[in-house]
């Protein structure tokens, strides 16, 4: 009896999680989705998205947040993680990547994902143990910690995509919901 | 027969304008809908929307985010006019405002509303014509320009509102489209 349970109990099925990455910019936004599965985690999916600078703030915010819905309705990613913006002398600049941060966050809210905010001085530590690398040590490090499908050309936005989806990964317990 | 033309002709029917003016603040949101007929100036929904000081920022800028998206949908402005963030000492808090005003002006946006921008001097000017004019000379004198409906009791933050709605009609030549 113990034996014909065991045969037919069938084995849970996971689905595999997905984390999509932001580096928020209101020139050029970093975007980067990657999948993690019990084996290993990939990159499904990089791209740096480019806004008009002849358009008003409020429209490129517009056009970046819709882009992000998306994606975000094409991967149906579980949870998302975004850099923190930290003050630099720039204050207006400060102040426009906030605007631009809370039209994604509210995107992925309202489509339920979960998100995790992290600093650049996390994400760096996160993928080379050391808060003082610079961007191209860090660069140079995430094809050992992810799966990087080719690709003939990223730019560092998609890279601090990446790096902040692996942040994600390497610091909270994500779940496998189940199909 | 160009008598007969003439009364043929249908007079155009004018939808009125309607303005969402916002002020925004994280803790409590102050929400407005002015009516502008040809004839008179009219109030015809305002609000403080409380968040939840208990949740994280993002779960209170999408509650805030998805108030206002009721009302857009409710009342169809045309207009959303929203105060804009001045720097004061508290960096952290200019940030999540910025936050809260980007997921505002997205969600305004993406309902096809156009949006205005003002900061607290120049709705000052536009309600007083007095730069230095206090709150309550401002409050004073809101029932002068707008017709304001019965209600037993109106927080500050829903007279700013209102004040943000005003500067839009006394700056910008709104269109009446038709139906």
């Amino acid at each position: 009896m113990t034996t014909f349970r065991k045969f037919t109990q069938m084995p849970r099925k996971f689905k595999n999680a997905r984390i999509i990455g932001i580096d928020p910019g209101y020139d050029r936004l970093g975007v980067a989705v990657i999948e993690k599965s019990l084996n290993e985690n990939k990159v499904i999916f990089s791209d740096c998205l480019i806004s008009n600078r002849k358009e008003t703030l409020a429209e490129r915010i517009t056009y970046l947040g819709e882009e992000i819905s998306k994606i975000i309705k094409k991967y149906k990613p579980t949870v998302l993680a975004i850099e923190k913006i930290f003050f630099n002398e720039n204050q207006k600049t400060a102040l426009a990547v906030a605007e631009l941060r809370g039209a994604i966050v509210y995107e992925g809210a309202k489509n339920g994902v979960k998100i995790f905010e992290y600093t650049p001085l996390e994400i760096k530590v996160a993928v080379t143990g050391y808060g003082r690398a610079d961007k191209k040590q860090m660069i140079s490090l995430i094809p050992r910690l992810v799966k990087l499908p080719n690709k003939p050309k990223r730019l560092d936005d998609e890279f601090d995509a990446i790096a902040t989806a692996i942040t994600c990964l390497a610091r909270e317990k994500l779940s496998y919901p189940h199909h």
